[in-house]
């Protein structure tokens, strides 16, 4: 078989397997909700290879579980954990500091790193593969996307043979549990009261709501599906808080429902990604997700459409996630690491449109609004109108036929300061 | 980090990423479907670390394609082949023989084997895998099962954390195909011929419609996910055969279709395991599967459920999964292997029961019916009966409330010889 840069033979390499005799020892940094359903498997399913021995965490008063066994060090010392001849930091904590700080030293260190940290792998996620490489650890992190789905693994490892050319994704939970029950009649604020009660939207909602989350998760999926490094900052999320109980209904009668989409594509040299609400087929499975659920399609080149659904959050299934890339460091399975290239965003999908207005109504409306499309070249598909509104504040629809967001933008400009219009009409791409 | 059973240190592990020096030198036996996409998909995108060098066909001179570069070398010699220099045997053959051999001779000779033979790999997968262990190679079939979807890979590598308790899956594209035709009201016997004149359904159908080929792939999944080992044979498919389009208008009626489902359940030390039709409610994931698409959910313990679906068969997305287990070997990507423990079924799925009777009305049938249930203790769901047919060939259904399927036989016994009973009543699992 082949010769490998150091002095391994792939003979060698597989005499160790399945497992390494002595179990990786782990340490976990945070003891949140996902490092505690991390802590809770590995002390309930034993998992062959792994052992947990150190925990660090800001307060070990307040945080030390009486379950977790005697033998796991706590620690309020995050560079003596660090220093200590722990194999993995499995860090939990979030954000890019200090978790960036630990992560880098314990790369360095030649230790591995596993994480669910989106945050940091979407801004730094190529300099601290390169720590990686260069210190002799693995940096995983299968659970930084889609919670408990393995859609990293199934990537990866099963579908590096295709050529990538699309992802559409629902990548945050948070918000598709306010927007499937806003589509089973429900109001924004309400609901995120809901979520928040619930745990899963945070008290300052703007990560979730503002496709902050969904955009670092993206740029994730684009590097490894797409092969292309794009700066998070090149793509500006549209909120979820435009969208109004109205355009729920209206959508249903257009045959769709409105989740928030996380979407890119790479064909033919072109680059083009996006974050925000749209209107979504009733017959796509991007419909069908409910709750916090997560759901991903890749259109490969050659494979065709794969779905990956499930619960994207939540302690025990992003702790799944973690552990299996735990399992995978113990059985040494390495990462399938297909190079991306550096890239920027280098066109706009060219899609439908659904503009949702709301005016003080008056006769030649309509014809405004068509002189000013005429002037981009858009083509009307559609104008709704539901019944039962009053006229001083009427909200209704129109639906174009394909073009990109900046040219709709430039032909609503020349409705602005239009007296009958009571706001911004809301421009939402609908997903085809 | 962890000492390991040879000399390797995981230091010089990952001193050789993140690819070997020499690419990994290939050869595929067959030239089919599935072979000739493999070999184009190397040809075309010429994945980094993986050279094709040699084709194993039956006749060269009928098989012989002319894209293929001529560097590699053409044989009709299988030891010749399998003696070479070659770093990794991809069986694309099929079958049990001499695809076994050839895997054998292969994993002995230290070389790497990737294959999509599920049914070698259902009978004697563990025995290859423990080749695989001794003679240093590796063993992946990432394609055996759903095809282009990357199940096993998803599986191994992302929830290997989790325990898995229960898989439910749509295995066989075929069937799939058949069957939701006959949803929108197809007949059986022109579909399957449709089927076959697409290419994707055998001249002798027994594998795919008798759920043979579905019952292989559960087993492998059952081995990986619920880590038992059962022998195909003690799982007895029932045949979507028997399915006529008055059922599918009955499912409708009780807001189902019909789907070939391949289900297993691994819970408090139980096993249980079936493969054939059944009703399935429109709202389930496996009631979206389409076409000859594959759908696969696990229900872990820890992480609920995950769903994965896309298309399962056909050349260019099952060429996908076997590029992909070859850049994955190419990467010094180990398989994540949980032991799994010979086991027998244990159990019998309770669940509610759909049956169709065909009758000659006359009065007291319904009585018969309902004495006969009651010997066994099963309980009346509901019994529908549509307008529209004639007496003397009266189709009506009952569904029941969850019982096992042999105390549903047993009952049913108690009809025998009733001469209203224009045929054996047909008894379909309902998945709940």
């Amino acid at each position: 078989m082949s010769e490998l840069n150091g002095s391994v033979s792939p003979q060698q390499l597989s005499a160790q397997a399945p497992l390494m005799r002595r179990p990786l020892r782990i340490a976990l940094f945070g003891f949140g909700t996902v490092a505690s359903s991390v802590a809770r498997i590995l002390v309930e399913s034993r998992p062959e290879g792994l052992e947990l021995t150190h925990v660090y965490v800001r307060s070990v008063a307040r945080r030390r579980a009486d379950w977790v066994p005697s033998s796991v060090t706590w620690s309020e010392d995050a560079d003596a954990v660090l220093a200590s001849d722990v194999d993995v930091v499995v860090e939990l904590a979030g954000g890019l500091d200090p978790a960036g700080d630990w992560v880098r030293k314990a790369l360095c260190a030649g230790k591995s790193v596993v994480t669910a940290n989106k945050k940091l792998i979407s801004v730094h996620g190529v300099e601290l593969e390169r720590l990686a490489a260069a210190g002799g650890g693995d940096l995983k992190y299968g659970a930084a996307v889609a919670g408990g789905i393995p859609v990293i693994p199934g990537l990866e490892q099963g579908l590096a043979g295709d050529r990538i050319e699309r992802i559409e994704g629902i990548l945050n939970g948070t918000c598709n549990f306010i927007l499937s029950k806003m589509q089973e009649g429900a109001e924004y604020a309400p609901v995120l009261a809901e979520a928040q009660a619930k745990g899963f939207a945070e008290a300052d909602p703007t990560e979730d709501v503002g496709g902050f989350d969904a955009r670092a998760k993206l740029t994730i999926l684009m590097r490894l599906a797409l092969r292309v490094e794009v700066d998070p900052e090149e793509i500006a999320p549209l909120p979820i808080t435009s969208i109004a109980a109205v355009d729920f209904s209206y959508a249903r009668d257009l045959g769709c429902t409105i989740r928030q989409i996380a979407r890119a594509d790479h064909a033919e040299g072109k680059i083009a990604a996006s974050v925000g609400p749209m209107l979504v087929d009733l017959h796509s499975p991007l419909a069908w997700s409910r709750g916090t659920e997560n759901m991903v399609v890749f259109s490969g080149h050659y494979g065709g459409d794969v779905v990956f659904s499930g619960h994207g959050a939540g302690g025990h299934p992003t702790a799944v996630a973690v552990v299996s890339d735990l399992l995978a460091l113990a059985h040494g399975s390495r990462r399938v690491k297909v190079p991306a290239a550096p890239s920027q965003l280098s066109a706009e999908f060219e899609v439908p449109h659904y503009i949702r207005f709301m005016v003080n109504d008056k006769p030649g409306i309509i014809a405004d609004i068509t002189v000013a499309l005429a002037s981009e070249g858009i083509n009307i598909r559609a104008i709704v109108q539901k019944p039962g509104f009053p006229p001083h504040a009427l909200p209704f629809v129109m639906t174009v036929e394909p073009c990109t967001s900046p040219a709709l933008k430039r032909a609503m400009e020349c409705l602005r300061g239009k007296d009958y219009l009571l706001e911004e009409p809301l421009d939402l791409q609908m997903l085809e």
